[in-house]
């Protein structure tokens, strides 16, 4: 007897041929969490544990194609965006979420490499900043990412702040790339509702972090999970998943994505 | 303390937008037999699991790049060619394999989709035929393929003694789409051994095993096992990962490869 279906979770994302982060990472977290994955490529990229060193983007045409054939033939119980490589695509995939309304969506802003390469034009972020985030229901930035997105704003909480009023029902704020003892995530909700996750920091550089956690988080949703357990459980995977990860590369540990929580 | 550290492998292959079949169908395999995932994307496809609509294929130079980085970066234990979709790739993929001699390579050929489309110009059977069957460890065409490789050959015995003969060390040639009772693959060595393995047939049409299998033969060989080892725990995952698999679409079942061995 096979087990029951898994819901199926429709990745909007790019490639990484080291597999430490992109769809390999989001395909490994969702079927680890007992989703199925449904990947969609919008960029190919050659990078290493190091850093990327050159991003295609895939013809935006292409990219929607490849996202209607799977909503069409399959119930897609959530939507992970990563990266979008541009503000053409990022507008086709604000289309996309109009025609299919009612399904989660986690946003990951994916603008920069772990090894610090760009990944995304400029432009892009006025997509995420006027339409992509009003359609969101988790965004997932980075401390580097959300002082990208609301740069006037003083602190984490006033990002956040904006980027709920730019329409995101919940945006977690992470806090692995600032410079605290432990790592620091707060969830901002709409309301004015937060709860912070504080995680010892672990030592070294990881590769394809924030894909497994906005993936893990899509792929709870997709199970029925609330945001906030969501989050919490995403989270904890996601630890566990960098602190049992190895260094396969000359740079960035990769996480050990097979981890059961 | 994390795990010992996995082998690599070196996907070179198609990406599935419904996760049914190419890289994510390797992706998953490879990850829950133990072994490191390094996606290298050769062509784009939009496909369900119906059939497959649009093939379109990255341009060589940057599958090049993208598989020299990863080479570049990590020890890669196995090689595992998928689509490669025309000609040019194949060329470039063979003198890839000859800058780094000592990896044991599984060959899918993959020529048409599951629901009977076309997914690589025939030019590429020359390139199999002439190039890349002299590099490989093991190739795993089904029997519509072997007989697109080897048109003149009587039966399935003296279509494998033709590629054996084109320098491949060993070639499992596939029964599932015969219609025998039966599913039966045989596996054909260098110097006259063969073995012969027999599965119940599943009911239905399954999308991504002929992926599933050739992925986990990489990722075994990946981690020492010999060819005859590999292949016999491989058939036995993708069974297993068949006959647990699910209908998440209108067409084809998807297997379900987190099964453990």
């Amino acid at each position: 007897m096979a087990p029951a279906s898994p819901p199926v979770v429709l990745i909007i994302a790019g490639n990484d041929p080291s597999g430490g982060a992109g769809l390999a990472a989001d395909t490994q977290t969702i079927t680890a969490l007992g989703a199925h994955p449904a990947p969609v490529v919008t960029a190919l990229t050659v990078q290493d544990t190091v850093n990327a060193y050159q991003v295609e983007a895939v013809v935006t045409q292409l990219v929607v194609a490849q996202a209607e054939t799977v909503l069409r033939d399959m119930p897609v119980a959530a939507i992970k965006l990563g990266l979008l490589a541009n503000a053409e695509t990022g507008k086709a995939v604000t289309r996309l979420l109009r025609a299919h309304p009612g399904i989660p969506v986690v946003l990951d802003p994916v603008l920069v490499a772990a090894g610090g390469a760009a990944l995304a034009e400029e432009a892009l972020v006025a997509v995420y900043l006027e339409e992509l985030l009003r359609l969101t229901t988790v965004a997932t930035p980075n401390a580097a990412e959300s002082r990208r997105l609301a740069p006037r704003a003083a602190d984490a909480a006033a990002r956040a702040a904006e980027l709920l009023a730019r329409g995101a029902q919940h945006v977690l704020v992470k806090g692995a790339d600032e410079s605290t003892p432990d790592v620091r995530n707060t969830l901002f909700s709409q309301g004015g509702i937060h709860s912070e996750f504080t995680w010892p920091r672990l030592p070294g550089n990881y590769h394809g972090s924030g894909c497994t956690l906005a993936s893990a988080i899509a792929a709870l949703l997709a199970q029925g999970r609330t945001v906030p357990q969501a989050v919490a459980e995403a989270q904890a995977y996601t630890w566990n998943s960098l602190q049992q990860g190895w260094r396969l590369g000359r740079g960035q540990t990769i996480p050990n994505r097979r981890v059961v929580p």
